[in-house]
């Protein structure tokens, strides 16, 4: 069995280029480490010990503690359609946007899109926070311009709560980064807080669950 | 002006020691690292180039990339009282502990009330986590018999959703860790999902949402 002792081997080094976003964008690919993120589909896995000397998938891992498996696989980018999509305008946060897309997946089975200025969901920090919903709700890349659907933006400073949503099919949920702007001209609503420390994946997860159930609901 | 220039200078060997439990329980006393956690209540604060060399703050910060100011704190307990409460059983991840903290304060300005087995509210990830609502909404110490009013699990194989919880006050939300058990013979309800993927942290930040949400309604 062939097993990788040198740090100057070709999937060695590709997998450190992956920590890039530039070369995440070239190549079209992404990491995932740890055992519970691996799936059939990866072009290749390396295992600590059996396919690589430790210390080298060690000096390759983007978690602090070493890793025992990295999987590479091909990025999938969905199309932004659906009954229900989360648009995230400037989300530069790659743990905020992983998590998102997991509570997208678990709340809604809903698609996340990712707008111009937000973080790049195949992050090595974004797909760990996804938690595997990556694979199994690929992201879409858009405009909000070219979303269709009725756009609801979550904004603190809004009147109407996140309750009384109109939830007409198709329902585009637009958050913005804690600090930055949303796009103008959306309907908006607020959660209602009792104060000011909620952050936008905790804002997400509410508002997935409230508005696919009244969809549900609602038919 | 006195500037710390050895590692055997008390104030640091003290940080040191609390990043262990033990010495956190002994000494009543917690760390909170960032500019973003430093309050007035300190018991000291150490400043990295102003009260002490950059090196020898950075080798007691818990944080990866070594950190710029840490606080030194009094632990505060609070009562295990109130019209709704979150009770945590044998939630064992600091960064959940110190999420559903956060979550707890936003949306229902309620106090967490840490259950035999589950991780301490005053370990640096979950102070970290917990974005200062740890300061804001000390959290409480109880077994899960001490407490009075309404318990509801959050339990994903109820039949029951959280939409149609009794929300009689007082209410304890009863959380358990994702494969532990929770207590028996309690009001039990789940929220609806569509896929496996919602952890204790996202699943106790829409209870909390719903419940606070149908209390303030239902008066």
């Amino acid at each position: 069995m062939f097993v990788i002792t040198s740090a100057d081997n070709d999937k060695l080094k590709t997998i450190r280029k992956l920590q890039q976003k530039r070369w995440r964008n070239k190549l079209g690919l992404f990491t995932a480490e740890g055992e519970d993120l691996i799936r059939p589909e990866a072009e290749y896995v390396l295992r600590s010990g059996i396919d690589v000397e430790p210390d080298l998938l060690d000096a390759v891992s983007t978690l602090g503690s070493g890793t025992r498996v990295i999987g590479v696989y091909r990025q999938r980018w969905a199309e932004p359609t659906g009954d229900l999509l989360v648009y995230l305008h400037g989300v530069e946060d790659p743990g905020n946007v992983g998590t998102i897309i997991r509570s997208a997946h678990a709340l809604a089975d809903a698609t996340v899109v990712l707008g111009p200025g937000s973080a790049d969901p195949y992050s090595p920090k974004a797909v760990r926070a996804s938690m595997g919903s990556i694979f199994d709700r690929p992201p879409a890349r858009a405009t909000i311009e070219q979303l269709d659907g009725h756009k609801v933006a979550l904004d603190a400073t809004a009147e109407r709560q996140l309750r009384d949503v109109d939830v007409t099919k198709p329902v585009v949920l637009v958050l913005g980064s804690e600090r930055g702007e949303l796009p103008e001209g959306l309907e908006a609503v607020r959660i209602p807080v009792h104060a000011d420390s909620l952050n936008v994946a905790m804002a997400a997860t509410v508002a997935l669950y409230e508005v696919a159930l009244r969809m549900g609901a609602d038919g």
